[in-house]
């Protein structure tokens, strides 16, 4: 069944590639994929499948059930674009002015649709049941899954799996990680309030620069002496503004930045700790302040099982030459909470476009990626839920039986 | 001959308040006084008055030469206003939109054009020479002062008085202080050129704002320890701006702030100071940098013995019911060339609207002061050339008469 | 033959107890361990075990050369006692003041002796050679370890391994981990010289506190901004001393601390940047310093088939139930030097004291350990080396095999 | 009657050197002054001048009741030696190991006992009362001055005046200043109290030492950001020790400083300040802290009219060549409770040593001054004395009638 797969994958590569480069040219930012969630629906209707719409939102949602009962796995891509400008000329670009598929959600989605479409016909074959999640807003918190996940899209899914295209990564590898392996991604602002005047009687004020100077310092401590040092965390101020003519003292200040971790204690201890900073500092000077800490998606942390099956099933998939545990990454995903509510594994499909020495990372202008990275991802993601299926067995026995 | 001044004064005091009302409501910025300048003119030609105009810029000089040689004197008045909007209710309210005299000069020149009338008419019985200085552009460096010296206003004299009205200490109030009385304001600019990148990734970036909090908490230690406590110096940074999204780190950040002192070493001191102290902060990161000091005006200090004169002279000057030392005011005024050029004393006259207890401070935009201490700003300055004039000696000799 | 050793050393279950108990009441503190060393060598010469001795120091060193050619292995143990004062109250306390054995080292002296003699019996059954070192002074750098392996005794040896009886961890548990298990220590001082003077006067002087102070600030930035949030690292200022007069300002200021990281090249980086901190901060203030980096043991780093091979044994071991991974350790070890010479593993052999909840932990003046722990020290150690002889092969080939 | 004194003291000059000499020779240190009391007594007593001993301690007073009712003035002279070795090469060097008189009080008592003796001889003429007051203990808080005071040798003092031998300023220079002329020194002790471990785990401790560090920078912010610029104040910490080996993490740290104020306000503030500082700094890192502030002198603060009054007689006073103003000085004085108590002021009387261009500064172990010093003190002192009753009125009224 595997290889009948891999065969019909092949064949509709080149669909693949139309589908991305048609959802390239029409980008949509998150919460507005009116139309890219409308092409969705149409692309399964129009095969007669089935596909709910407008779950937690944008989102949409395939079921494949198959001739027999079983598990139920479930495959998820996300279509929302970014709000950049493309500056890559290719004939596929952009057509929309300030806003791309900067970060291959168009490629995800094309896999996922020509995935979907094979594994239907495939349907009479399978025992148990496929659920396509084709999901909206990752880029913008609080993000499409949240919602999708509260509208049922998850309701009875064993295990669930999913991929990012990788530009930084060779096309043939695939890299997983159990554990976490992207991290929770915070923001924090603080507004010091001092008391401003002339720059000449500093007596007669409260120094919000200097108060939000310290405060600067103060924060490195949260890293250098307050988290593990075996455990990581980051601590950033981003942006620090208080813009005043040159013979003023400063009323206030504003300071702005992210915090990722990959522990929830960890998480929750800095946001306590910067609170206590802000609280301590401010004192110090007689200042008062705001201080809200804003939590975007939590980190992703791949179930172990799930992972290890992921790799010994990865290992035999055509176009797969390099599977590497990798390091986990700083930034976020929202398939977090997917991974909170089952189990499961995300992991990177290696996406370098062909003779390109540096690629330019995601969200960047020029932002490209392999297309054949489609035909990898497609052929992995399908063999994971067939694979799972045909065990007919929680993966933990499945685990359990190599 | 000094009753004679009072009463002649007295008499005009009515065209004083027309003038400045007038004035005050076609009010006209540092450098671009050009109306403002007609203005002067026309009143002195009319009188059959000479006057020199475009002395160094806007600037203009009227020389009243007395019937028999002598010592020669100057009185400086001030014309330029500010681009404050008026927000007093009055009916001189300014008509020009966002531009006031928000600080006084609209009287300081009032007083100068009817004394200097009234002088001029009393020239067959003066020994010696009054020079009238009417210059623009004080409140915007560099001022005009030190173009209409360079272009002559000086030469010759012997001595110059200058007033400013105050409108936070009470009418009758002549404050006076012998040495340093305002501040030299000098700016400074410091652009930290750190390297910018991922709010996740610091250990790839140099964070140019940890590099400028640092380099506020060291620009404290001026004051607190390189500075002789004994001596006056103040160094704020008013602007602090690394404006970026919350998950990014700052490529670079700018600092822009003031230096008061009194005392030009500690002045030089300083300019330095913050020099090696951006050089080692930004050292401490690998980081670069752009640092500028842009001197303003320097400190205005008063003679001894000329302000020694002037208390003596004050005393007797109808209106002036207090004499008193005041401390020396952080803020700058170009009357500091003057001093460095020639003797002289630059005081306070008294000038709290009446029935107020809070009167808003000088550039605020309901500024407003007591016309009649117009009165008696011309009565002291007036009397301040006479009888600098009738000692027809040096004041260091008038000095010691005493 | 391993049923044989287990068998045995089982029987010589009282004989290590009583070597241990022996060794605790004599400790000498490293570099000093001439009685221990004596003790070493007159057990192995009574048993006929030819021994070498002053091996890179008080080092000793048996080779068991079994019946036929073959691979060989070396098992470590460490002798040195620390300069802590023994406040245990037990039959077995030391009986020299202010030493005491607060580390474990006596056990593992007595593991290996006990051990070592039942090899030397089995050496007829054994193919290839067994390598017993008995390494003096580990607790303090530059440690034994280094010397020995200069003197020789690795030479030839194909695989070490070595064990540290943990009190914290229970009894029957083996912690195990590949790659880096225990930090690189190193050692810094920092002395600023500032210029003293009175405490009235700081403008006569460069406060040497005020820049210590500077430096503790500035140096949390390497961790929190220059070492990559996926690494660990510490830099900690363990003494601030500048001791004066409450009315003096200080001259200068002398700063020690350690630094620990897991990887060369951040190790490396951070000897560095606190140079470059150092010397930024100073230039500040306009102060001089000197800054020395002192070296400790490199970072122990486990390699990956021999440790994989060590939890393969260890799971049949007799008294082993529990393998686990443990998180790398921020402490120093010698053993490191072995790891960067030849390949091999270090790992912990649970010892928690029973019946008590909280154990002393290491280096505490009531530190102890449950000596059951010997007897599964020994039967791992010893069937780590057997196995790995038996196999006749590099580990990496039997690595593949399971 | 001021010719009949300067004569006398001239004649006595060489028993004032020999009196100084005798107790350069056997100082005594701060409450300890026993003999040096009993000579100052026995003085007197010879000459059969009534002497009030153990006045507030080691303190003595002498009242010279002139032949008429009028005003009484008294004159101060400070007898305690320091805790200093005597390094000098002089006959007259000091015999006491480790204790010398390095700051003049030998010269003022020597100075006061032959003025006294003098005046008393005068007493027929006299209208009005001399006190004489010798204090002990000046150089060690809490002082003499205020026992002495709260024992009554203030009681029905109309005006006193002291004076300090200044061995920087040439002899015949009077230095007098109006208002605060010497600081008030004041020392703080803050213990900070984090919580210790190991130099590796810093998120299990509360590191002291950085606790610290943060507190030293923002300490800086009170002289620089919380006084008045136009005002003088000094923070500095002498002291900070946090002595540990290199692993360990801080547990607490100790910070030892001094404050100088010559406003009682500012000092009022800045005893605030620091504890808000360090309330905030703790409150940062969740630390606790102790915290005193020991008041030492209040500033001197000379009244106005009796410095006018003290400048106008000194002008004539054989020996003076120069008065000038001075610079306030910031070190401590306790002659500053007599100041608030009643009115006077004090000044400092050139006595540098002739032919050395850098004499030793007060406190040095070389530290002497020029004999001839003493008696212009003393005709000075007489002169205010024997002015200040001949007007038998309030200085008030003298001032007035210049």
């Amino acid at each position: 069944m595997l290889s009948r797969l891999y065969a019909e994958l092949e064949k509709r590569y080149d669909e693949m590639v139309e589908i991305r480069r048609y959802l390239h040219q029409y980008p949509e930012i998150s919460f507005k994929e009116f139309q890219t969630a409308a092409y969705i629906r149409s692309f399964y209707e129009k095969l007669g499948i089935p596909v709910r719409s407008q779950v937690g939102g944008n989102g949409l949602v395939v079921t494949i059930k198959g001739s027999k009962p079983g598990k139920t796995v479930a495959l998820r891509a996300d279509f929302d674009a970014l709000a950049i400008q493309d500056e890559k000329d290719v004939p596929y670009k952009s057509t929309v002015p300030g806003v791309s598929h900067a970060c291959g959600h168009d490629g995800h989605t094309a896999t996922l649709l020509v995935l979907g479409k094979t594994l239907y016909k495939m349907k009479d074959d399978i025992e148990g049941t496929i659920v396509l999640i084709h999901q909206h807003a990752e880029e913008f918190a609080p993000g499409g899954a949240k919602a999708m996940i509260e509208d049922g899209c998850l309701d009875n899914v064993d295990a669930i799996f999913g991929t990012h295209l990788w530009s930084m990564t060779p096309t043939g590898t695939i890299q997983y990680r159990s554990g976490p392996v992207m991290a929770a991604a915070d923001r924090f602002e603080i507004t010091v309030k001092g008391s401003g005047g002339h720059g000449a009687q500093p007596h007669k004020t409260k120094d919000a620069i200097v108060i939000g100077a310290q405060l600067v310092g103060n924060l490195q401590q949260i890293v250098s002496r307050r988290v593990n040092p075996l455990e990581s965390a980051v601590v950033s101020v981003g942006s620090f503004v208080a813009e005043n003519a040159f013979n003023v003292i400063a009323d206030s200040a504003r300071l702005i930045g992210t915090v990722r971790t990959f522990n929830e204690d960890i998480r929750n201890d800095i946001e306590q700790e910067i609170g206590r900073i802000v609280q301590g500092t401010c004192l110090t000077a007689d200042a008062t302040y705001e201080y809200n800490f804003y939590r975007g998606y939590p980190a992703v942390v791949n179930h172990e099982d799930e992972t290890e099956f992921a790799v010994r099933v990865a290992k035999d998939v055509p176009g797969v030459q390099l599977l590497e545990e990798t390091e986990p990454h700083m930034g976020g995903e929202d398939f977090a909470y997917y991974l909170q509510h089952t189990k499961g594994t995300f992991f990177f499909t290696g996406a370098k476009p062909k003779n390109v020495e540096n690629p330019y990372p995601h969200h960047h202008p020029k932002f490209d990626f392999d297309e054949h990275a489609m035909l990898i991802a497609a052929n992995t993601l399908g063999s994971l839920a067939l694979n799972y299926l045909e065990q007919n067995k929680t993966v933990k026995e499945a685990a359990k039986m190599k």
